[in-house]
């Protein structure tokens, strides 16, 4: 079966668009996703980042939010930036970490959800809480787990994996070759390069 | 008449990729397009930026040049790396402002073509003259003019227009009503924007 690798940072707005739509497109493709949170953060640091680029560079972040709000219109999504952007994504990704693989995409969803169709703040815990709880886990024991020392590792090995495929953004499509593929406007692509690649 | 402007620069690769393919499609679409030479250089010198951002990040420039290999394979385009990267563009850039609006499209296509079909440098006048030649242009004095005062000044005040508009990037299409589409993959969407703002 086609293997695809969805990478997502919590914090970024296209991997909320992304995160909208590749799983039934991976289904109806007969592609076999795999969601890998990782956290932007410490590969934008290595380019002397402290933020988001949407954030440095303010032309770029105005016509993201504009492109965000007519894609969102256009896809029938909810949009609503949260407070702070970036929003602190790191406990929301060592929680989809710790989250069992099967529900990981769900989870994933209903943060993604909370941040930019509600605005909420993943800082809030209770934010990710309730998250957890709309699929049935017991949320302070997920959270602890989260904090553990084993789910901050494997999220920490994770980002560095990204960094060392190459990955610069998110979200990114990686094959099983080696391709990347970089945004949301890239899943098509992807999706049948994936395919291209277990057909042959 | 649904109009839209073309703002591109000929040191872009994605611009070459939207130039290939903008004129049929709005022609398609029944969008009046206006192609509009600009230079990204003094826009990403106010960010810090001494060259393309393919360059001073690395990884986002080996995923850039892959996107493009797969692009054009797709579409059909030869693709060649100029050296080095990125060409400097204002001669070629002074050129097209220089020459007749109905030639301006058929110039830029034969440089970009130049530049990133066969690999040419747009340093080389001897380059830019065979563009102009295969246009039935008298190289010597279209040269001449792109030396011009006044062409100088046009492009100057072009692109302080487009840093007035808010473009950071290059290809950028504005619709009359303000709105910015950054990209090669926001053709459509801008096409279908301009389409609807003159309907209205």
């Amino acid at each position: 079966m086609a293997q695809l690798d969805f990478w997502y940072d919590f914090a970024s707005t296209y991997s909320y668009l992304a995160a909208s739509r590749c799983r039934t497109l991976a289904e109806v493709e007969g592609v076999s996703l795999r969601w890998r949170p990782f956290l932007l953060g410490p590969i934008f640091a290595t380019q002397g980042w402290t933020t988001s680029p949407f954030n440095l560079f303010p032309a770029k972040g105005r016509n993201m939010w504009r492109d965000m709000e007519r894609l969102c219109a256009a896809r029938g999504l909810p949009l609503q930036q949260p407070n702070p952007f970036p929003q602190n994504s790191l406990l929301a990704a060592r929680l989809a970490v710790a989250v069992p693989d099967d529900l990981r995409p769900a989870f994933s969803l209903a943060v993604f959800r909370a941040e930019f169709a509600e605005g909420r703040s993943l800082s809030d815990e209770g934010v990710l809480s309730e998250c957890l709880a709309s699929l049935g886990l017991p949320t302070a024991e997920f959270v602890q787990k989260a904090k553990s020392d084993p789910v901050r590792a494997l999220l920490r090995e994770e980002t560095e994996r990204a960094q060392k495929l190459g990955l610069f953004g998110a979200p990114s499509f990686v094959t099983p070759d080696g391709e990347i593929f970089w945004g949301d406007d890239r899943l098509e692509q992807a999706l049948n390069w994936a395919k291209g690649a277990a057909s042959q």
